[in-house]
């Protein structure tokens, strides 16, 4: 596949994630919204079919819309380190559009909202007890559950090109959807489960430089490094075992 | 296949998704049910699932439901021009008997609810903040989101009659529910996604013209435009999005 | 197939839903439960994907669990009237066996309980609003959209025999469960969505004669033909509205 | 297949299902947590969707994951005795490390909860009245449901070396782990539905040897025998119908 292709239908599939994961936050955190503090199990479901929706479309690549994702399948051979940096393009890319089209979708909310100091919430993910080392521990347990899922799932393989042949229609994309909503009710109590360096670094971005939200605080750049890092540590570990449970049995 | 079979179908599929979708905000906003008050996680799978109720049921014609899902398919030239209207009636005549049917099986409720000038908001969608043209971007996006991923998700492939070619089950149609439903959750907050203009006109006609609800309220034809129009812009920048990546890649 | 193979396959199906759909009422409704007041999501979730576990594991008979899918089977001419009998047989034995194992797994909350005249409505059915003939068309309506959509889908067609073709894997019957789920929740409010006369009758019948519950009410027979009528009469409108389709297109 | 490979996969996936199973109830019961009182919806989700992840990972040996099922499949001839030891140690050990990467991820949460000494029901079950006759029963009834709908489900066949033959995709995997959220659902009021020998005994030990919880109470031995016989019970008894089933029909 070409690079402006991958660049192309990762961007999409990745806007559409965040566009959707964003969307949900800010329904629940905007009160004049029909899904105003509608709980944590509305959360994890938004996120989630939010990946359903972004990795169907995106099928044509492989519907990575994660560089962790790209990692893993890079140090396991499944996808060519010449293709890397084109993943990588679309998916900052996508996750910095969705973030823009999500406060499109919530305007009039966000004007409404009383305390706009809060809002960086609905876009990245910050930990309930501050402490780098062990929120490190904590998104790279949850990214090495979704990565390592991805790879050594029998029947979630991913063809040498990327192409996964995981049975022919979209729903089978709703197999790594439930991954993602169950790493969301189970691993996301410390963290807020970033699990994936573009869905909190793009809206980062977004809200820094792009979107003129009136008070809006500083975008905790002193945290953004860990749900970067986090995630790429996971992959690489799930690659490792990957590629060790593969020689062994 | 045959104009009139196109109306049955669409008319028993779209009669459906609106007995089911209008039924789920009864039972959570008339006081003598077992759903009252059971909150918007709640609200959403009624509507989720009442798509994917429907949209089986009418898996004969494509299962549109949806204008703007007709006028989607029909610019990317999936659909004839010319069966168009047909689809349209279909949708417009089971959207008015899926309410009235809802409204029948929440009789008594309706005659029991103290305040019947609030029960439009079962019936039609109402802005939280009313303010015509971000709502209108509210509802471009919403829909957007919906169509293109109809169009451009490679196992959701229609066939040039219409006919779908998601797989052969019913659980095919699972993959646009899980869509709906987080459309719903994310993007629903400040217009009630109506994403459809069938679902949300031809309820509104049947409160206004049908329904003998004693002191309702007017039928805020006012807004009414805005869940129309809204739809149908989004289905057709689908549309030219779907015709630009598919000359591009 | 035999008609003992019937009734065992039917009783094995009716009772796994009958024990799971009973027991989630039980679990909301007693008070010394970890799904105590868990709400009415959570009820309808138990009724949908017992309707799985009950119907994928009564495949060999085509999973009816209900005599009002068994009466649209016949009227449609998909099951042979000459089976029916049998199928009746193990939807009633199954349903009165559910209650009394939902009881055994309740034991300890039951006792504990302080008003067991309250107990009747984890069996059977009751309205919101006691009005018998409206109360009728909500479970006609209900028990329409169920039957109705198992015969008219097409990727849910069920061979002469009875055996059900609805692709090849256990999923297939998530389609049914997730139409149960959304019937439940859109249109559950004002009677309990009995929809399935076995449902109802098996466990009052269980109440009424089997249970030893201290205390306990009398079991409101004077309501309890109606969800039995009720689903009956929406099945039979089903077939015929089925017959007339597939002579139309 | 070799007795190592038996044990890394069944390690692998029993260990995916402890650290999301525990992880679910760690989020709702530690109150730094975005789950925190997130509900009983929410845990049955977590656990359900914790088998998705645990058993389709496991897929090249069954993913049994539970001492029970090993248990129902042996006894059905479905898995040969000889086997049997690898997939216990494998489920066993799975289950340990499973509740230490539990302790990793909640490392924080743990520390600053006031009461350790409740900590205990995030790791294993208790009942909520303890009464190990009818608690024995709860547990039997629960697990006979599911190794009864493994074992008689004619879409869920395992072939004779372990290997499931459930259609071709992880979604296959759907169909048990929506029988375990109805359990959890229906039937996991008195006990916490432990089902799983592997599941309650494992993290026990992890919590008495292992986990450095400051203030952490006794391990209720005399309780852990309770969901350790009642599921190896309702296992045999299930495969004991299974066998009488297909002798009959």
């Amino acid at each position: 596949m070409s690079p402006g292709a991958i660049i192309v239908w990762e961007l999409l599939g990745t806007a559409v994630l965040l566009l959707l994961g964003n969307g949900v936050v800010a329904n629940v955190v905007l009160r004049k919204n029909n899904g105003f503090q509608a709980g944590t199990l509305f959360i994890t479901f938004g996120w989630a079919f939010g990946v359903f929706a972004g990795a169907s479309l995106a099928a044509p690549t492989g519907a990575h819309l994660n560089p962790a994702v790209t990692l893993g399948l890079a140090i396991s051979g499944k996808v060519s380190w010449a293709d890397v940096p084109f993943y990588l393009i679309g998916e900052m890319l996508g996750a910095i559009l969705g973030a823009v089209l999500c406060w499109l979708t919530y305007k009039l909310q966000f004007d409404d909202h009383p305390n706009p100091e809060e809002t960086l919430g609905i876009f990245s993910t910050a930990p309930q007890i501050r402490n780098k080392a062990w929120n490190l521990v904590t998104e790279i347990i949850g990214t090495f559950v979704l990565v390592g899922w991805i790879l050594l799932t029998p029947a979630f393989k991913t063809a040498a090109d990327g192409t996964p042949t995981f049975g022919n229609t979209a729903l089978g994309y709703a197999g790594v959807s439930f991954v993602v909503l169950v790493i969301g009710i189970s691993l996301g109590g410390p963290t807020g489960y970033a699990i994936n360096p573009a869905r909190d670094l793009g809206p980062r971005i977004a809200y820094a430089f792009l979107l003129p939200i009136k008070g809006k605080r500083d975008p905790d750049w002193n945290y953004s490094w860990v749900p970067v890092l986090g995630p790429l540590v996971g992959a690489a570990l799930a690659a490792l075992v990957y590629l060790a449970v593969h020689n062994l049995t």
